[in-house]
């Protein structure tokens, strides 16, 4: 190989480690906004997202997206447990890693860890990989119609955000989420600093997978990846700040959730779009993601950390701003071209993960039960699941 | 471009990402070091200073400092909006946000929300810019007569540790800092676990700090720089730790203090020194943060970090420590003709800072009042700012 | 040089940063996994590990690791105070004190700060340099017989977890901790959070660690060691988790100390064996370290951390297991020349890494005390030794 082709694996490695940081990310965010009795559950369910997740997508997940072969755009098959070749394993998995944990931060609270279990393999090996194989292996039916997704609103986010949906129709709301006339009540987290860091975290692992996703560093304009990633993020950030005022003070979990949207909301253009583009599609998101909030808790179903506004709405709006900012083909360029695949994709990608997620976690809950009783629940998974507490020698609230 | 240019890009970029990370290490420090009833407030602070400063910078903050054209040396203009090159964007606002968000946690705990937000486009588009200009943009007058500042002890650090310092004199010290006979009483930080995170985060991001300061990775020496700012912040640490047990036992806050004033004494000259010099910058440079926290403590004045000690003072005696550890130019070496400039630079950078933003603090103070009510900063920032509390379901002591 | 030198290095800066962000993963995993009346120390513990042990190396470690000079194979000298070239520091110091910072959590909640420093200076100096010498300066006598330990399951992981060895037994075990039957008792830690955030931490620094030792990024296949690096960590965890299911819940200490048993396994081979390799070494792993954490407890010695298993027992594991899985002379591909040199290579570092361990904590016992007093102990080392508590304004248990 050429001394370019190493520099560019270099940067993609690099990148790979970065996104595979925002495994913590999610975990800080989740234990955050969450209470403290049920931190080592979703302390656990981090770790098996990412464990069990590399080794599903290493005995077939990565065939299913990149296997080499495809039936007719939809799958992909061969290179079953990397037989082949493995070096572009790494760079996927970390982000097959990333749509498979963004579950777990909705349903937490509530849902019993071996049915969990049972699920990741699901959206690791199979309904991720698939939507993968759509429209990054080159061989999908959605690359085909013109599709656009450059490092994943759709294909990662809008798949974590919808299988987070059905995740919390089929588990139900937490005890106490709402009253008796079902209106929301609040749930304080244990800690937001530590929701405060896992964001941060993942804005900083963010950069690897937005400007990793260029899958090169010769060539091509990383810089202008990390600019149009920053702008959104802190467009986002703000936005969302000033719109949770309308109800009250400046509130802290919409303006974590809303650096979130930011950065979600620019993923599938960041490469795309200019920098103004970049700051209005993140102004946007912070707006979307503060009503998004709102309007799931009005609708009687509870999303304990937000991942279904901030992952799933935002990703489709992240699709679809393409075809208004993208410099080229964009409408407000004077471009129409990407309008019908974009809607498509947004149909086609949150449909496929919804409906699939939805039929494997009613299978699980029918069979083995995906929900915890309400003893165990109102005790905390921490004790009922694991057997411990998170915070040994601190004293909680009841 | 030739490849040599791409991997120069690689590595700016690289390093960015990892000065970007500097900011969770702030909020860390700044979270850990106060009490837990103003963490909220500190995390939307950090947010702020981050997104808005990111906003700003590109509005007009970069214009200022790199925008082409130069008045006198002492004020750039052209790029407003990055309209033209956007390619070192990225590189210098995540510098401009660690000026911004120094100044953050020595005000902390009874700071108005939305009067520090007021300040933040301030320094992070006008005040730090400025600086940037008279120093790296190769048209300034610092440049001009000779200063040198590699990664900036002086650019960036004194910038927020100056204006740090006039943030703590317009709000005046908190409530119970002092007794009625003016002697100052401990106030414990929340937790020195957080606050020991945050500066492992900043020494990790450091390294892209100085190191990335070469702005290139061909034909240049970068480990070298490496192993300077190592042996400064561990020299430090353990200079600061030794210093502390003069009053008693080893002191946690001033060792964690004594690390960071070693990277920030060694920023200016990481390129310049040698490896024993880098050592005997770090011991001063440790001795002198904690004298200088204890002495600013007896003038009556409060910063709730040591933010001033840390990048005020030391980042002065970074600038200087080039003057006299110059491996071609410095004292030790024979050389004087540093003297002057690097006295000059400390003179103008600090008041510049310090006037500036006193100034603009003092105005924001009589108009919309800088300070909350002593009843909001006794029930804590996050009850009265954010109206909630960060850690929902610990017990507190009151 | 030629730029090909340039990337290499490149890659090993950035594989020596992430590397040194290990330390706060140590650290909160020793804070995590004990009472929060000790995480003052352990901070400050973590803090002069690496500080102390950057200095230690500066001075005269590096010299008898790679000092140019060897004496027979044994021990290297030269290059005191790095007078001569200092570019390959950086990355060996962040390995010389991963090595040294084993020991801090085995031995935490009952060690005399003092004499803990004292310990330093010979593990960072003089004990793990001579192991690096035998094995990586190219003039050691454990090359020079055949032994292959790639990023350092020996070398750095085995020096580490026999001297916590040495050190828990020297120490002797914590109040509380074992019954007047001698039945062992469990010590909830303070934030099962903080540690999980420490081990994915480490796993996140890991790849700097094993991927980085490749010492170049052109000519080599980087990717390849992050998979098998992935595929052994994710294994280890999940089987750990599963064998910690025998005794009853899915553990969460035991899935974390499984990850890291899984990292720690397959550093000394990650190079060398195949991704099915990779996941076998990985579920050993994590079965190894949940028996050896158990039978360590029931033989009376009290491991705060689980270190030594983690560290020491799947250290050796992973050097053996170079001999079973290497792909070209490994036992299972049909060569047998590896078994030999890796047993010896086992025996000769762990006894050596015991014994001049435990002589010379022996000599300091015996001479300034290893060990507080049981009121110090009792009363926590952050008020004996340090004079603060690291959670301000929490409510604790006594």
């Amino acid at each position: 190989m050429e001394i370019v082709t190493y520099v560019d694996n270099l940067w993609i490695l690099i990148a790979g480690i970065l996104v595979m940081f925002m495994q913590p990310g999610f975990m800080l965010v989740e234990t955050g906004f969450t209470r403290s009795k049920n931190s080592v559950n979703i302390v656990m369910k981090n770790f098996m997202d990412f464990s069990v997740g590399a080794l599903t997508y290493w005995a077939f997940g990565f065939a299913f997206a990149y296997g080499g072969s495809t039936l007719g755009g939809f799958i992909a098959y061969g290179n079953f447990f990397l037989e082949g070749d493995s070096s572009t394993y790494f760079f996927q998995v970390v982000f097959a890693a990333t749509a498979a944990t963004i579950v777990s931060g909705s349903v937490a609270e509530r849902t019993k860890f071996s049915s969990y279990l049972l699920f990741q393999p699901f959206i690791c090996g199979l309904i991720y990989p698939i939507v993968t194989h759509w429209v990054w292996s080159g061989q999908g039916w959605l690359t085909d119609i013109g599709f656009v997704d450059f490092a994943g609103s759709g294909v990662v986010h809008m798949v974590g955000g919808f299988a987070a949906l059905a995740g919390i129709q089929v588990v139900g709301p937490r005890i106490g989420k709402f009253d008796s006339n079902g209106k929301p009540l609040p749930i304080p987290g244990s800690s937001m600093v530590a929701a405060a860091l896992g964001v941060f975290i993942l804005w900083f692992g963010w950069y690897g997978f937005n400007v990793g996703s260029a899958l090169a560093a010769v060539d091509v304009d990383l810089a202008a990846i990390a600019v149009t990633t920053t702008l959104s993020a802190s467009a986002a950030s703000v936005a969302a700040m000033y719109t949770s005022m309308i109800a009250g003070k400046p509130n802290v979990g919409m303006t974590l959730n809303g650096a979130l949207a930011g950065l979600v909301g620019i993923t599938a253009g960041c490469a795309n779009v200019n920098n103004l583009g970049a700051v209005i599609i993140g102004i946007i998101s912070g707006i979307i993601v503060v009503g998004s909030i709102n309007l799931i808790e009005r609708k009687g179903l509870d999303d304990a950390v937000g991942a279904v506004s901030v992952h799933g709405v935002c990703g489709a709006w992240g699709v679809l701003a393409v075809s208004l900012f993208d410099t080229s083909e964009g409408l407000f360029y004077g471009g129409t071209s990407l309008i019908v695949p974009q809607l498509i994709g947004i149909v086609a990608i949150g449909s496929w993960a919804y409906l699939t997620s939805y039929a494997v976690l009613k299978v699980i809950d029918l069979t083995f039960g995906l929900r915890v009783s309400k003893e165990e629940e109102i005790a905390g998974l921490d004790v009922s699941e694991h057997g411990t507490t998170a915070y040994g020698d601190f004293i909680l609230k009841k």
